[in-house]
Order: C-alpha cells, then sequence, then structure tokens
C-alpha cells in the first residue's frame, strides 16, 4: 500500500463515525452538526480565537502565501465591507491551462487511493478548516462583510457541516459499487464463472464558483463532493471574496501533501472584474464538472454552456412570503422583519416578497389591512435599524457598493408605482465607522409592479405587495418564485386547508416553504443534513445541495471481467 | 385513499420480493434473472408463443389500436428485414403538442401517488410486457431484423430485466428521503421543534428515443425509471421499428388504465425519415428529461442541445479487441467469429476492431503472424456463413437497405490501403428466402487507415488491424475507443501484466473490458443487474444503464417546515 493510502486509510478511520453519524442524519433528516455553532466553544478556546484573529491581521497587505503551479502573475484588489479600506493582500494569478495540466497530473493517484482513502483525506480537510474556522470567519467577514457571528456559524461551522453532508453522499453513492463480483450462469450447457471488477472514475477536473456573499457555504460541498469521488477542483472565487477560498485552497493542499497526495488537486484561480475568466473556465476543454453559485444572469450562460461539463449551479432567490391570517401578528413581523434585515437580505434564501390580500390579514376577530401591515412591518424594520444594538450585528455590511445605488434607484422609480414604507439610510457601525451599511428599503406596490418585484433586488429590498384577495396571494407568490427562481418560501396562515395548498403551490414551484414560523430561529435557517438546499426546478438553480443527484454522476464506473475456473 | 393507488400497491406487495431481490443483485452485481431465457420455460407455455405470433400475423396489414390523444393522422412504412414486405401497420400520428400537454396532465395523480405505488404499477407493466413477450419478439424480428432467440431473450427477457434493475435503481434512490422528519435544536434560549415534510417531485415529461436495431433494451429502463420517479414518457420509436415500442406503449397504457390512473402517461410519437420530429421534441419548452439510444451523428446533436432537459444517450460503439498471446487460438477465433457474427453486428457491443502486433501473436512456444491471425479469423467466420445451419440464426438478417450499401463501398476503397479478408455476401435464410442478409466483412489495414475504423461501420464490417508491436496494440485500441467511443473491449492475453495493463488503459478509455473469454458466453453479452452498459466517459453515450446517477435526477425534492409544540 502507498504512503500516501496509509496516512489517509488513518483519517478515515479517525473521522468513520462522524460520517456515519451524518449519514444517518441524512436519512433520517433530523438535527445533527459535528461543530459547535459559538466560538466560545472551539476545542481550541479563546487561543484559537485570537490566533485566527493576528493571523488575518497578519494576512493584510501582504502576499499571500500560496506555492501553486502556473502562476503568471499576482493580483489584488479586495476591500473590506467594514473599513471600505483594501486589504492589500495580493494572490497568484494563474494561467488555467497550466492549472488543468496541474490537475489532471495529479488525479491518477488521488482516484487510484480508493474511497475510504479519499474520504479520509476530506475529513481532515474539514477538520483543519474547522481548526483554522477563526481566521475565515474574519476573512469572510472583511470580504462578504457578514457580522461577527454570521460568518463564524454560517461560513465556518454549518458551511463545514453541509461538507460533511457532502462527503456523506458520496460515500452512499460509492458505497453502492462493489470493488469485485463473482456471476455464474448457464449458456447452453456451458457453465461460464466470470470475476468480474469494478472500478469508480473520477469524471475529471471540476471547476467551483464561489459567490461574493457567502462564498464557503456552497462551495466547501461542492469542492468536498468532487474531491471524495475522485475529481480534482480548481477554485474560482469572486474577485471581491478571495481570501476565504484561498484559505480553503491552501488548507486542502497542505493536507493532501501531508498524506502524500500531490496538492495540485485543489488549486485557486482568481481573476478580477475587468477581466473575468469564469467564461474561459466553463468551455475549456479539461473541464469535467462545474459547480456555480452566483448571478442569476451569468448562472443562466453557464448553465446553458457548461456542456459536456456537468454543471450544478445555484443562483438567484426570489424568496416569496404569503402572510394570510396569523393569531397574532407582532411575533410574525418580528421574524419577518428580523429575516429580512439579517445580513442586509444579502443570501439566497433572504425573504424579499410578501404578499398581502388587499382586504387585509384575519387576526382572531380582527382584520389587519394591507396598508396596516405594511406599516408595521416597516415599524418592525426600523426598530432593528435604529436601534444601535442591534442593527450593526444583525444587518452587518453591504457587500458590494452596487447595492447602496440600486436602493437608491429602486426608491427613485417607485415613485410613480408604489409608496416607500421605510426609506434605507446608512446606519452607524460603532466598532467600524467607516461600514458600508444600508438599513432595508420596503416598498408597497400593487400586483401589477411585477417588473419591480419579479426578480431578484440583491440587498435590504423588500416589497409590500398587495393582492386582490388572499387566493391571488399564494397564486401570485408561487408563480413568482417558479418564474424568477424562488429557494425559500414563507406562509403564516391559521388555516390547515390554506396551509395544505400552500404546500402544493410552492412544491410545484420548488420553493422550499417554512410555515408560521416565529420565534429565535432565522426564517431562512437552511440545516444541513436535514433542509434540502434549492430544488433545481426553477431559475434558482439546477441542483440540490445535497441530494444523491449532487454526486451520484460525479464519478463514472468502469468494469473488467474475466473467467475463472 | 384514492383508488388507483389501492390497486397499484397491491401490486406494490405482490412485485416487492422481486424488487427486493433486484436491488440485492444490483448491489452484488451477481447473476439474477426474473425470466427464463428460453421460450418453453414461458409461464404461458406453447399456448403463449402460439398466441403471440397469431397476434403478430393478426396485426399485419391493419391499423394499430392505439387510442392515444393529439392524432391528426396516420403513418406506416416499416418493411421486414425476413421478408422486405411492408408490414401495412399504421399507427396514430400525433401533434407533439398535444402529447406533452396530455402527459403532463396525467402526471399530478401518478406523482401523488407515491413511490410504492408507481414502482407496482411498474413491475406490473414488467409483468404484462413479459406476458406478451412472444407477440414482442416477433415486432423485433420483423423490423429490427433480430433472430428469433435474440428476439426473444436479447429484446424480452433480458430487456425486462434491465427494466426491472431501473426500479430497483429508482427505489433506492426514491427511498434516500424520508416522509417526514422531526427537526429539534436550540436557538438562544429557545427550543425550535419543526416538523419537516419532503415530497418527491417528478421533473416533468420524459422523451425516450428507441433505436432501429434494438429497440426495447434501452428504452424498457429508461421509461421505467422515469414512470418510477413519476414523470410522463413520450416514446419516439425509430420509423422502421415501430412496433416492438407501440406494443410496449399499449401495454404500459392499459396497466396504467388498469389502475385508474390516466394512460397519458406512456404516448407514441411517431415519424417518418422523410419528416423527422426528433429535433422538435427534444427542444419542446415541456421536455424534462431526454433519453436516446441511436445513431453517434444525431445523439451528439442530442446532448449538446437537450438542455434544459436531462439527457442519458448512448450512441456508438467503436468496440475493440486486442489479441496479444493465447494458450489455443482456435477457441479465441470461435469467440471473435461468432461475436463479429452475432446480429451481423449490429449491437452497440459488437466487436468491429481487432488489433494485433506485426510480429505476431504468441501462442504457447510459436507465434502466429499477423497475416496468419487475419486469414484465421477470416476462415473461422466463413465457416459460420457458408454453414446453413448456423449463418441464419447466428448473423439473422439485415436491418437498414444502407447497411449491404456501406458494406460494399468500404470493400471498394479498401483496395487502395488495405486487403479484404473476407468478402461479404448474402446468404440464405432457409425459413425467408427473402431475408435481406450479407455475411461479415473483414478488412485488413495497418494501424494508419483510422478513417477506415475509427468511428462505428455499422454492420458485419471488421478490420484487422496491424500495430508495430503488442504495446502499440494496446494503446492504440484504448485510444480509439476513447475518441471513437468504445462500450465494451476484449483483450486476450496470458500475461498478468499485460491484463492490468489493459484493465488501466481500457479504465482510462472509459469501454468496458472482457479478458480472455471463450466458450459459449458470446463475448459481448451483457448482464442485467451485473454489468454497467455504457459509462459516459466517451463518445459512445453520456450515462450508464443503469446506476445511481441514471435515476437519481429523475426526481427532485421539496419541502415543507411547521414548528411543533
Amino acid at each position: 500500500m502507498s504512503a500516501p493510502r496509509t496516512m489517509a486509510l488513518q483519517w478515515y478511520e479517525q473521522h468513520e463515525p462522524a460520517l456515519r453519524q451524518a449519514r444517518r442524519a441524512c436519512l433520517e433528516r433530523s438535527y445533527f452538526s459535528l461543530f459547535p455553532e459559538t466560538p466560545d466553544r472551539h476545542r481550541g478556546g479563546a487561543a484559537a480565537a485570537d490566533a485566527g484573529a493576528a493571523a488575518f491581521r497578519a494576512q493584510l497587505g501582504r502576499m499571500f502565501d500560496l506555492r501553486q503551479p502556473g502562476t503568471v502573475g499576482r493580483l489584488s484588489g479586495e476591500v473590506s465591507p467594514y473599513t471600505q479600506a483594501p486589504l492589500g493582500i495580493d494572490y497568484p494569478r494563474a494561467d488555467p491551462d497550466l492549472l488543468f495540466a496541474a490537475a489532471e497530473a495529479a488525479m491518477g493517484a488521488w482516484a487510484a487511493a480508493g474511497p475510504q482513502a479519499r474520504l479520509g483525506a476530506c475529513m481532515e480537510i474539514v477538520d483543519r478548516l474547522y481548526e483554522g474556522v477563526f481566521e475565515t470567519a474574519q476573512a469572510v467577514m472583511h470580504t462578504a462583510g457578514q457580522s461577527g457571528p454570521m460568518s463564524y456559524a454560517g461560513s465556518g461551522t454549518n458551511a463545514l457541516d453541509r461538507g460533511v453532508e457532502a462527503l456523506a453522499y458520496a460515500q452512499a453513492a460509492m458505497s453502492e459499487v462493489p470493488a469485485e463480483a463473482l456471476w455464474e450462469r448457464r449458456f447452453g450447457s456451458s457453465n461460464i464463472r466470470l470475476r468480474k471488477r469494478y472500478r469508480l472514475v473520477p469524471r475529471g477536473v471540476a471547476v467551483c464558483f464561489a459567490c461574493a456573499t457567502f462564498p464557503t457555504w456552497n462551495a466547501y460541498p461542492a469542492m468536498l463532493a468532487s474531491l471524495a469521488t475522485g475529481n480534482a477542483v480548481i477554485v474560482k472565487p469572486h474577485p471581491t471574496a478571495i481570501l476565504p477560498m484561498a484559505l480553503a485552497v491552501r488548507t486542502c493542499r497542505q493536507v493532501l501533501s501531508d498524506a502524500g497526495f500531490s496538492p495540485d488537486l485543489v488549486t485557486l484561480c482568481v481573476d478580477s472584474a475587468d477581466d473575468p475568466i469564469g467564461k474561459r473556465l466553463v468551455k475549456h476543454p479539461r473541464a469535467a464538472i462545474v459547480d456555480f453559485t452566483g448571478s442569476a444572469r451569468f448562472g443562466a450562460w453557464v448553465e446553458a454552456n457548461a456542456h459536456p461539463a456537468l454543471c450544478f449551479s445555484e443562483t438567484s432567490g426570489v424568496n416569496t412570503v404569503v402572510v394570510e391570517s396569523v393569531e397574532a401578528l407582532e411575533p410574525v413581523l418580528k421574524s419577518l422583519a428580523t429575516s429580512m434585515s439579517l445580513f442586509s437580505a444579502q443570501m439566497c434564501t433572504s425573504p424579499q416578497n410578501v404578499y398581502v390580500p388587499r382586504d387585509g390579514i384575519r387576526c382572531g376577530e380582527r382584520r389587519i389591512g394591507a396598508d396596516e401591515f405594511g406599516a408595521a412591518l416597516a415599524a418592525a424594520i426600523a426598530a432593528i435599524a435604529n436601534d444601535p444594538r442591534r442593527a450593526a450585528p444583525i444587518m452587518a455590511a453591504i457587500q458590494s457598493p452596487a447595492t447602496p445605488l440600486l436602493i437608491d434607484q429602486l426608491a427613485a422609480e417607485v415613485a410613480q408605482r408604489g409608496r416607500v414604507l421605510l426609506a434605507s439610510a446608512p446606519f452607524a457601525n460603532p466598532e467600524f465607522p467607516q461600514a458600508r451599511t444600508r438599513s432595508p428599503l420596503l416598498i408597497s406596490v400593487d400586483s401589477g409592479a411585477k417588473d419591480f418585484y419579479g426578480e431578484e433586488r440583491f440587498g435590504p429590498i423588500g416589497f409590500v405587495i398587495t393582492t386582490s384577495d388572499r387566493d391571488a396571494a399564494l397564486a401570485e407568490a408561487a408563480a413568482d418564485a417558479r418564474a424568477g427562481g424562488g429557494i425559500t418560501a414563507f406562509v403564516y396562515s391559521t388555516e390547515a386547508l390554506y396551509l395544505e395548498r400552500a404546500e402544493a403551490a410552492y412544491s410545484a414551484a420548488g420553493a422550499q416553504l417554512t410555515c408560521n414560523l416565529t420565534g429565535a430561529m432565522p426564517l431562512n435557517f437552511a440545516a444541513a443534513y436535514s433542509d434540502y438546499h434549492v430544488t433545481g426546478m426553477n431559475p434558482a438553480g439546477n441542483a440540490t445541495l445535497t441530494d444523491l443527484a449532487f454526486v451520484a454522476a460525479r464519478f463514472r464506473i468502469t468494469q473488467s471481467r474475466m473467467p475463472m475456473p
């Protein structure tokens, strides 16, 4: 047995119980996590937190140490949404041809090592990423603009759990194929005995696009699904959020090296907005798999042009809320306001469109008019935005300078067709006075104004949409989710029959529904091992993270057979 | 519970043990079959055979009774390769828009019935197809030109086993998703309990293209995989081999009707060579899945243009043989000659190119020169072609009138660049004096003449290719399989190391290898539940029949979640 395999198999032994638990959780869809969600429970204690923060600070203004093949220059350009100052980190800019060549050269030994060794190394990668989660969290904060807690939990521990989930699926799919079989039957008067051997063969080189606002969340599962099934991965970060992925790539390379595999199984391919390289990667003759998270427009191009590469995409989210009837309005408003404010609605799962019947929402004996509801929702959001202790931790920072411009443009346009229920304004972040911030813009429109709300308006922009009645509210919300690409959906109703209809309507629209949720859990929280993220049934993406289909085609099966005495 | 569900669930109860056995066979890859392979062991006895033959005869010259929506005319055109007379059967020609609309309308209740009911109905379809296998065999014989035994076993029982195999995979993939889960965790000081419900949602309408020479073999698994996962299927037969698929469609519709489902879940869409409809079906906005078996040229178009529909394809087979060394030449020649003659090499798995080292094949102490080998192979094939008791049963009939033309054209062209080792000629079929027959053309060329043998030459055309040495034989054969699309591959060598290299080379080329096989089993026999047909790694197709990837993306998963006290 080769040296790399030996070490990787030791890792497999070590992490196998965790994988087994993850697999069970995927089948039961019950709560599971390998990692505590709060920094204070990290196994490294306060020292790990300090070390992570120190490592991040030490990296600022310096060359990122990533020794990979194909370097033809350096590139930088990230700006912290919190300080609006350049991070000053520069990265190796690579020639894609050389990255593909290095990746292909690395794949032979990796494929030959077999599923267990690969799963062992992948679980070790997860473990090391957890080790370095504090540094990653800082990197996410200062590129994507997430809050500290979200960058730790959402981009750290939850993203890692989603990576393990993908590994559990990869293991399940690969374990369908035995290494060997004895097959025997009669042909005429002869008995034929064949020994058959089966091999799992990777597809080839995967290209993984990470997005600007939540880079690790889909990238970890995609990278790990490709690696576990034997492929190499070229990671293409968004030019504004390179550091989180550069750290992940460096960790992967270190683990692979430690085991004796070629680190070129995972490389980083950076580009700039001025000179984008994405299309070249997708159309590269050696690209075998493309995982894409990003804009709806480029995503549609990727989906249509990835062939012959496999393509798994997640793009926009036109996420809808229907408020039909409530036991009590206050908790609903609170949940909606919080979720529409959370990370300034820069998540693919953030609710955007709230549909309300013109004749109002039933609340016990009384009806809350659509206008009254809109005003109350605006007030609930304002209560967050105007509270200095809540605004910054909940809303965090705005990733892109384009977002405030879009907000102002929409606010100006709406004058003709609707009404601004809540104006958007910068708010103060006590810790980062220079932070790019914006409180949510809330707009009231009639359901005719679909050109406003029928697509994703990325950032803290919400619509209260008045529909003719409650049936229209549900029908239009589901239709908009289907046409525009809804990932999540939310319905509030006290009527069992209405909820059943909502379940059916959103299932047909391909949006994952949450009913009557209030309280401490963010409405759009997606749990690894339990919630299927994206259905692949509408323009929000063509894949689910993670189901069997997300992993099963990443490898192929070859066989040989030979007569046995 | 709805009536259709009740009956279908009874069928599920009845067929569940068979499905369970099939699933176990898929995991173990051991021998399994639900159906005896010889007509004499059919449960209906001789009466069933007679009834099948009578039904076929009664159908000739008549309208095919298929009552489905969207009929806009009638169409006929099939000609028996055995009699070269028109079958005179006419079929309803359908408006594709209306078939898609009917299919979509039928899907709601089918999707809602759930996996077990659908699997029950699909197993009942398999059972009824077995009931009618004698009629199907006649239909295959007189459209595709297969021999009687092959049309019964290959196009009948083996094709049905492959359908059950697809059902077992569909069941495995669907059973990954529970109907319901309880999820519970703390958020801050609150406990959140959510009941989650998961639904399997079909992709939509599948289009299944069946091929001219082996229509049922890939169509059964594709149709059943789509149906079991909740989709509707529009079957598009090759215009020269409509009857086998028309019978299958009618059986499907009958079973679905019997259970109370809409029969429009399965419809037939015929066309003619003059007015092909394939592209319109593939690009139809409602097409969600395309299964394609057919020519490499149209297959490449389908693969490139199916998006956004899923595409599963199987096209050509440039199937290669390397003869490096043998214990005894005779059994090898016999196996090669038989397999190259079987059904006149009109199978996607038929060997075409035989690579021989220039310095000859080691056989014990002596070397068999390349010329000597070519002559001996020609003699072995001639021994079949010239034996009236063997020629017709083994070689059967030539499906397409284009094939004899291609044979003659190649024979003429080869004069410049190679040598005809065995000329092709019609042979007498005692039972069908008018049968379109051709004995194999065997051509000797040097490895430079890749324009001759680098692509599939459909029909009884073989090449003996002389290479510089044994390493070149293997390297070129594997490279040709990779570039041209090899499904099967065959190596003869007495050296373990050479066989190991062959395993690695063909695994990389994506062709399924058989080593040193001689004796009663046809070299290219593919066993349901054990052999993975097509790797998806080369131009021979993009999918494997059947693996998890063949079924797992045919449905999607939606969910809803709701707080529980």
